[in-house]
């Protein structure tokens, strides 16, 4: 089954492969020297302990694999003139990166101070791992990179991402056994099942099996041959393999493997653009199995390392201690002849330099990896195209994510040629009401088909898998390369990519204060499907946690709305979809909700984030109201509503305020949010003194950790879900969790000090509604008549 | 490549068929009757609108399938008087898993309302998706289940979970085609390579293709028939495929392939337990490929329904306007022709009960499913075998994890021949220190292994792989089945199960509320690798975030430890070990960390929860405090006792109290949380009106969430971490954080009034030294020497 490269004719000649290994044998020193030495760097004198660090951190046992790897596709892309792009999966080996973009001259001109000669090899060495310097990582310091490969799972979905839409290019993308074993990692290789060999890139996997994690085998590096092969068949690709630890005889099959790989890319895009082919190409991929810490010291203290997991991290911890360490480490260095590598000033010679290609071809060069060179405005229509029209307030309804369906579509339509905008989602862009964006374009899918099918299209863009990982990680790797997206997601469910959202803020958080990493088009979430119109598929649907979630993270690169209604929702989706590097949270509904506010109120009240409604409370202008009642989401805002009336009715005398928020970030202090309210400000909308119920979407007390440092907090009274979820109705809902309109006007009577006696009997029969609620549903399984005929006559 | 079993003699003969079919006729009428009826459920009278329910939710596309699938595993367990559990991947199929239970007495047992008869069977109908009824999913309410399958990907992970240590067991475990998509179910398969056929039950995989999701077609129903096998092979199962629509020659398949696999279950339990075989088996699973919602409405106004993605809910929605609906469904009814499966008391006639077991056989009484009635007492050794001396707080040192490692040494060893305790972890056991549980089991294995290989071991009880998702899975299904275990994760990538484990507290919250669901084993985290001594590895690694994800969730059923160091590390260890029906996450360090508490005082504290610390304050007994340090977390308890000595150096006038929370939701309300405090017990801690310094392992703000209600909430001031990571130093990372000890300081003189001149003095000095630290690590890539020697002199 397993291809053995090595029986055909050699494809390099003696000086290539002299210049190749040259090549790898100065990235070795290079990863050697990253992880060891803050002086020295050419070992111009003999090892001292004094050069060494004194923590020795970093990762070599992957670095001298993906340093092959770097070489070679250094010679392919100087060869075929090609446009490519690297996505490093076992990203530790962040020393082996820095190495190939400093010998070819990016790192240098990325980071002026890191000069390609003796001076800057020490600085180069020193700031690795040191405090102040970089990361042990591939990172977003790292030249050429979009994926910080800390948190394993997710090279081979960015690298997909990457390769969308962008058709002369060709990602690379190596894929660590260790990472492989990730479920994200395990379902990704089914996204050769959504690329479109005519408007797509290529992404060409190498699956580097050097064989262990930290302290284990791997699985892939000890099933059988033909299993692993059988595997790699199964996903759909056509395995290369590229097997050995003699680094000449692996430099041959490497670049035989290479070659095979590209000409088989280029046949395959021939087919596809030039005669029409539409079959689903076997795409070709590359196993690579050499020794993990090939080219290190075979053994330490009596113990075998290379070729084990000892050789994960720092093969000779005690260097500066032990003697017999530092010796061994200084014929580890020496073994690669550095002095063959560099000249007397440390500049890489010519031999190194050889297969080096030129300018933006570089892998440390590429715009495709910083993309926000790249990014391009994206064509909104103006939004009162699809605004609803409201005449008055609470008179009609609509569902918003349909009508933003709408506005989606236009843009679709309007990137029909450039094609740099995707829509994502696990399987529920129709389900989520967004389904007219297939008339624009349909959805990616090179599996088979059959008549039945609807809106599969071998060119779509909106793209469709049951994996929110999947779709995280294909989103992130097209507006890293310089596109937009939007990912829609029934709410609960996205906590599946919790982890993977942490990962891209954090990337973002440092690209913002790198000055030569252009910004680029922001993660926007819809997720809609929410809490409390789950109600049909129960308690498992049921979670508003991902706001608590982001809204722990670095605060200048989250953002969250609530919209309200559909006016609301468009201003919102707008201002999101033109914004740059930001993780956006919008929650809407897809359910037929009151149309609240006109188009022109609504980008008003979203650009305040946070107002006052007063045609829909009673204060008057000359005093300040006796209780507000605020809400944020639009379940809580219906209720408020329904309860301003109930208490305009019963209670007329009592003025109220209604305030709606729409950024849930203005309720921070100015200093702990861009978008934070000043304490006048929270005062002039909430008042100081007087009570506030504030009906909120998701969990109450991230209210209360937003507002704890307001004055008026203490009168603050916070209704949200609390964790009682089920299979009911919707109105049943929001009562199980005391957040209905009818707990709210008794939350406002037991909180408004002097109401007149009456105020009791209001709230008994406020008391009563909701016990005959309950004999109600059991008995009928739907909601009381006027709750489900309720409508606002403000 | 795909084994049609159709080709081969019928196993089955007429009666039998007969039988089987009248069984899984039953089946399809109880699900159908669920989605659509809340009366005359017999059908002995001509379907009217008002028997239809006025909301009709549930899904009817899987039930089929599952039907099919609880026949043919009833069959088998029947004529083998086999031991099953069934793991229902495909949970919105629930009608059909109660249609299955209801059939064989199990429900009704379970729910004595719910008689076998008419009027049960209104009931079970009526039920079913209506409020105060059982949800639309396979849920913690339906008898036989220990899996919801509301949000997919665990099936698989669940059901080896359910077959470690359960020898005699097999575990069915049905894969929907969707679900399949998912990153955890993808890498789940190679659970197989972990799985031990002497000791371990077996996995019956049943990839479900019935080739739709919600809205689209799944990737594996579209894939060529020799990719598919490829696929399973390379994931190292044999499969047998089952294909068709017609009844009868399904039944047969089924029955043929159903023969086969456990034959060949048998015979891989034979060779490994009697002929010492010890070749990982190639484990036989199932393809079965049959029609989404088979048996149901071929078209429904016009358009194709049966075996299409409009079959997947309800797929005649217009029962009760539309009289073309309603006869249809009156139609399909009766096509299963129910007078000839049920009596006319409603009861099932024997044809239809032939097939169905006795007992605790039934899938639906199996106790397998409810884990709660095989726990047993986890033999917990006595602490003090493990608990470090400690003669004087902070003169010694120990790595808290690792001396936990001893006590779970001894764990492992007492449950050497019950195996009912098993630890897992991703690749990080021994990176976190635990690795003296090797001693006594080492690291299951069945996958290839060689010379250099240490600890792995064909029959152990430490699970690892690269997989978050598959370690969670497979602990809570061996949880859930009557065992116990402990999830050790680096603390940052445990946000990769966030969603796993919300599914996990629901399914607590619900069981809880079940008077037959026996309590089961604690689900217990061990997160370290922290925040705080991730400075190796740098910002991607470095988020504390995960208590904040488990506090929003159910408090009754979830638990936060922070022992500051290792004597309460294993009394918390202990407490949650023996707990049960909660989440319980443990925080603990792994690196040398001071030993504050002898075990004595250790269980006194983590039993109170927080304490006062008074041998490391300045208080004297007669009046308050003029301060309070609180701290909670390993490293803020160093800090704090650090600030607190330097405090004693230089105000030694000011009167300090130290107090160390152990149980972070004692912080919160006695209303809110179980463990919560009272205002009396929370103001004789902390005081209602002196500052507090609080200083916190994770995002500061949590603290707030949890204390805002208290009366001195004015006067809390909390550090912790807030988001600024990076690659560098421990000590530089609570420098740049402000949770450092010289901070701690400036924080008390900016906040205590009325303090002397000199106090300015000794704020400019603690400012210094952080400056001091700035230019020192940028120099020396290490830490101040006073900092590095620093010691406790209390």
């Amino acid at each position: 089954m397993s291809v053995d490269t090595h029986q055909a004719s050699d494809p390099l000649g003696d000086d290539e492969l002299r210049t190749l290994d040259a090549h790898w044998r100065a990235a070795n020193y290079l990863a050697v020297g990253q992880i060891y030495l803050m002086a020295n760097p050419l070992l111009t004198e003999p090892l001292r302990p004094e050069h060494v660090k004194p923590r020795l951190l970093g990762h070599w046992g992957t670095s001298p694999g993906l340093n092959l790897v770097y070489t070679h596709l250094n010679r392919v892309i100087q060869a075929r003139d090609l446009d490519a792009l690297c996505v490093w999966g076992p990203g530790h080996g962040g020393p082996a990166v820095v190495a190939g973009s400093w010998l070819e001259g990016s790192y240098t001109e990325t980071y002026p101070d890191i000069t390609r000669d003796a001076a800057g090899m020490g600085r180069l060495f020193k700031q690795f791992s040191f405090p102040g310097g970089v990361p042990s990582h591939v990172a977003p310091e790292t030249p050429g990179s979009i994926h910080e490969g800390g948190e394993l799972g997710y090279s081979l979905s960015h690298a997909y991402g990457a390769a969308l839409d962008h058709p002369d290019l060709v990602v690379a993308c190596v894929v660590g056994d260790g990472e492989a074993e990730t479920g994200p990692l395990a379902t990704s290789w089914h996204s050769n099942k959504f690329l479109d060999p005519v408007h797509d890139g290529a992404v060409l996997p190498i699956l580097h099996l050097n064989g262990y994690k930290i302290a284990n085998p791997t699985v892939l590096a000890r099933i059988p041959d033909d299993e692993l092969d059988a595997l790699l068949r199964g996903y759909g690709h056509d395995p290369l393999h590229v097997i050995g630890d003699d680094p000449a005889a692996v430099h041959q099959s490497m670049a035989r493997a290479m070659d095979a790989a590209l000409d088989r890319i280029a046949a395959i895009r021939r087919a596809a653009r030039e005669d029409g082919v539409t079959e689903r190409p076997r795409w070709p991929m590359i196993v690579l199995r050499t020794p993990k810490g090939w080219t290190g010291p075979a053994e330490v203290d009596g113990l075998p390392v290379e070729n084990t997991w000892r050789a994960h991290q720092v093969p000779l911890p005690g260097v500066r201690d032990n003697p017999d360490h530092l010796r061994q480490l200084e014929a580890w260095l020496r073994s690669y002849r550095p002095e063959e590598l560099f000249d007397e000033d440390g500049r890489p010679r010519a031999d190194v330099l050889a297969c080096v290609p030129a300018g933006v071809r570089r892998l440390g060069s590429t715009p495709y990896a910083n993309g926000g060179l790249m990014l391009r405005e994206l064509p909104m229509p103006p939004l009162e195209r699809h605004a609803v029209t409201v005449d008055k307030p609470g008179a009609t309804m609509h569902e918003p994510t349909r009508v933003l369906g709408d506005l989606l579509q236009d843009v679709m339509r309007a990137t029909a040629d450039r094609r740099d905008f995707r829509l994502v989602g696990p399987d529920e862009t129709a389900s989520n009401r967004l389904q007219a964006v297939y008339e624009a374009s349909g959805k990616a899918w090179q599996a088979g088909t059959l008549d039945v099918d609807e809106d599969l299209d071998r060119h779509g863009r909106v793209m469709e898998i049951l994996s929110e990982h999947t779709c995280q990680g294909w989103l992130e790797g097209y507006l890293l390369t310089g596109r937009h997206g939007l990912f829609s997601c029934y709410e609960a469910f996205v906590h599946i990519v919790d982890s993977m959202v942490n990962q891209h803020i954090k990337w973002l958080r440092v690209t913002r204060r790198l000055p030569w990493r252009a910004p680029i088009a922001s993660l926007n979430y819809l997720l809609t499907s929410h809490v409390w119109r789950q109600d049909h598929n129960g308690f498992s649907h049921q979670d508003p946690g991902f706001v608590d979630h982001i809204l722990n993270k670095s605060q200048e690169a989250v953002r969250v709305y609530l919209p309200p209604d559909a006016n609301t929702l468009l201003s919102v989706a707008d201002h999101c979809l033109r914004s740059r590097d930001y993780v956006n949270v919008i929650v809407a509904g897809k359910q037929p909700c009151f149309d609240w506010l006109s188009m022109e109120d609504a980008r008003t009240h979203c650009a305040r984030g946070a107002g006052i409604w007063d045609w829909a409370g009673t204060e008057t202008g000359d005093r300040e109201p006796d209780v507000v009642l605020a809400c944020a989401g639009d379940v809580p805002t219906q209720e408020v509503m329904a309860a301003a009336q109930l208490l305009r009715r019963h209670l007329p005398e009592l003025a109220v305020r209604v305030v709606n928020v729409v950024d849930i970030a203005r309720l921070l202090p100015r200093a702990e949010h861009p978008h934070g309210m000043s304490d006048f400000e929270y005062d002039g909308l909430f008042t100081a003194d007087k009570p506030v119920i504030f009906a909120y979407h998701g969990y109450p007390w991230l209210i209360h950790r937003l507002a704890y440092s307001r004055t008026g907090h203490h009168h603050l009274h916070v209704r949200g879900y609390k964790e009682i979820g089920t299979t009911t109705t919707p109105f049943d809902m929001v009562v199980r969790n005391d957040l209905d309109r009818y707990r709210l006007v008794m939350d406002v009577i037991d909180r408004v000090p002097g109401l007149a006696v009456r105020a009791a009997a209001v709230r008994q029969r406020m008391e009563d509604v909701r016990l005959r609620h309950h004999d109600w549903i059991r008995e009928h399984g739907t909601d009381l008549p006027e709750v489900a005929d309720w409508t606002w006559d403000g």
